[in-house]
């Protein structure tokens, strides 16, 4: 395994024919973004996306970088949060954008954790039609997943991610140096996408993350690691169903529940943030999958423990507040997105590292899984 | 040359390998509508997006069409307008399709100009990341030019058009029946657009236009000829060149212009509208390429009279009221979206029909130019 040593970072290729793109992942990336960005896109001008608490720790590294590299930029700086997915600040976006008379063939940059990045990657997609884009993912839920493949979007209040496109970015630079100024509670909710490729499909990562994970949240080789191992399963995925018309839908292990929960405590993320739905939605999945006699309640035990074990939330219990009652928690579960004609599709389980794409879920069985782990 | 009768539609076909789809024009669409989409998008619901003018007079028909195919929808309407390109009336369109609970798979239809073309299909290009798209456009200018191609977008302050995504529809239908309520002016400008192709690269098409115009004006064979012969026009540059990286850009000829003027008169429809700033741009493209000594100052001539017989403006001071002067219209030009690293891109033309994209024109030339053009 590649020890991601300090001065030459690994590199993951999302194989996308003519859309194809590095993914960069290392130590000391933002100091070397400048160069990085000018090798692939020579002549461009660039605005950078960001929000307060990025901007605050890394904004002027980045505009060094760039500077030296000889590319000129300006800075529109939102508030941090999931509530910045709006409509309002994509137009905030899309005028700082324009406003900078910058053109189709200058680059917008995110600098910042999934919430930037997927604000950023809509905006970039729309202005002039679609206009260069590069990641600068610094949370390490953006390093593992959402700045890899491409799908980009915004918040409706009819759900979550409802409105956006598909928009490559030219390259991401994941700058592990970053993560040092990121929350713990942040890093561990970023780590619950890590273990999901674990539990997607590939068991002996999820063997090497019980045995490694203190190492991956202490830094160093096992970290890197673990966020290429992570972009390699995305990658993967992203390159055989870019427009998720198919199996990239595997991704989502986690994420219906997950979201449903995000919408049921009002995206406050005092309460609850995106990886931590995840991590809950994860474990709910594959209780849900041993109580449909699909998979083991073995492998649900141990999933719940190394969750558990890692400090993330793991059961709806977990969340602090009350939560809406079960017909409310299914409700939100029918208004997501990943819904066909009416029937419920979820991401299920044979074990670990066996998930499956389960279409025609019978909603009645939800509803009393739901009733049976509700806490209140 | 295909008559369109009344009860089989003419079938232009847009060439996009998977993403392929027909162009029907002719007599009677808007009543076959509802088993046209059937015949593509089986068991669907759809939501309509119209104008208020057009509900008014098409809105029902188009309802009752769709209920007897068994589609059920339900319906959006805007108040008409250039203005309704906005971002405002996006998230209008887009929260009223999630308002509606349609599906990826479901559909999003067009029934109207320009405006709601392109609002719309913007609209059904993000929601859910890209939903199904149909267009049922019921302006001249909408079935000859806006509703074929697959450009989507909506204005900024910054300028017109410089908001939007690529993306196809499945069918256009091109009621010929429809024009008939609508306004004499609005037909003219429409026409602005089919003597385009004319001017762009079919100088047999112009002179059959000079010919035949009052047919086409007064209805019958003649004008679905006319328009299945821009649509083909349209269709052959859309599929060489779909994302407009190339020679897409001739379709521009007269916009470089035309939108500097809809821009300078603050896009009154009332001083002027689109194809009007499309005949005077392409007027004014002529009379340019004669200045530079390109085109034959009897070429230019022949375009101003033809425009001006059909009752189009044709020059600058055709439009009521005072423009600004000469240095703010270049700069109007200048943020004008074919804009590439700061140098001026416009269509030109050796002659009727042989228009070229001449990149690099000295903006100095153009100055000297709008100031000897310029009426007040
Ligand atoms: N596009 C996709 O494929 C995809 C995939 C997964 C998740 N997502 C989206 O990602 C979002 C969640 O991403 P997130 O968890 O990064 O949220 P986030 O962007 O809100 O970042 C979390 C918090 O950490 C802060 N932060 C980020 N990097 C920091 C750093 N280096 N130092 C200090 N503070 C830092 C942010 O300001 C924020 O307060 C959700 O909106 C989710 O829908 C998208
Ligand atoms: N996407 C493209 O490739 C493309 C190409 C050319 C133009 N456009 C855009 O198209 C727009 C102009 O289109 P337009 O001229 O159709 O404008 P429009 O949509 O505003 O329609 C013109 C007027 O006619 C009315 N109308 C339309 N059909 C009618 C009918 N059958 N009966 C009665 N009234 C009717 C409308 O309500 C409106 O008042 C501009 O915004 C322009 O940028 C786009
Ligand atoms: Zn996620
Ligand atoms: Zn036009």
């Amino acid at each position: 395994m590649n020890d991601g040593g300090t001065n030459s970072p690994v590199k993951v290729v999302v194989g996308l024919g003519d859309r194809a793109y590095d993914i960069l992942i290392g130590s000391g990336l933002i100091a070397r973004a400048g160069a990085e960005i000018a090798a692939r896109l020579p002549g461009i001008r660039a605005a950078i996306v960001t929000d307060e608490n990025v901007a605050a720790a890394h904004l002027d590294a980045l505009t060094q970088s760039l500077e030296s590299a000889g590319i000129a930029s300006t800075a529109i700086t939102l508030p941090a949060g999931e509530k910045t997915k709006s409509f309002a600040h994509l137009q905030d976006v899309v005028d700082g954008v324009l406003a900078a008379r910058l053109e189709r063939g200058d680059a917008v940059l995110a600098l910042g954790g999934g919430v930037i990045g997927d604000l950023t990657g809509f905006a970039a997609g729309i202005v002039r039609r679609g206009m260069n884009f590069v990641q600068l993912p610094t949370s390490l839920l953006a390093q593992v997943d959402s700045s890899v493949g491409g799908k980009t979007g915004i918040n409706s209040p009819h759900g979550k991610n409802l409105i956006g496109v598909f928009h490559q970015p030219r390259v991401v630079l994941a700058d592990t140096d970053v993560l040092d100024t990121l929350p713990v509670r942040e890093f561990r909710a970023g780590y619950a996408e890590v273990a999901k490729y674990g539990l997607i499909d590939r068991p002996d990562f999820f063997a090497w993350l019980e045995k490694n994970w203190r190492e991956v949240f202490s830094g160093g080789p096992a970290r890197t690691e673990a966020i290429a191992q992570s972009c390699r399963a995305k990658a993967d995925v992203v390159a055989r169903d870019e427009f998720e018309t198919g199996d990239r839908a595997l991704l989502n292990l986690g994420h219906t529940f997950g979201h449903a929960l995000e919408a049921a405590t009002g995206y406050e993320s005092a309460r609850l943030v995106h990886g931590e739905g995840v991590a809950i939605g994860m474990a709910l999945a594959y209780r849900f999958s041993a109580r449909m006699n699909l998979a083991s309640p073995d492998d649900a035990a141990r999933v719940e423990t190394h969750l558990r074990e890692v400090g993330l939330p793991w059961r709806m219990a977990d969340i602090p507040g009350t939560l809406p009652d079960a017909e409310r928690l299914l409700g939100y579960i029918a208004q997501d997105k990943k819904v066909s004609r009416g029937a419920l599709t979820f991401i299920l389980t044979h074990g670990i590292g066996q998930s499956f794409i389960a279409r025609d879920v019978p909603s009645s069985e939800v509803l009393a899984f739901l009733r049976e782990n509700h806490p209140g």
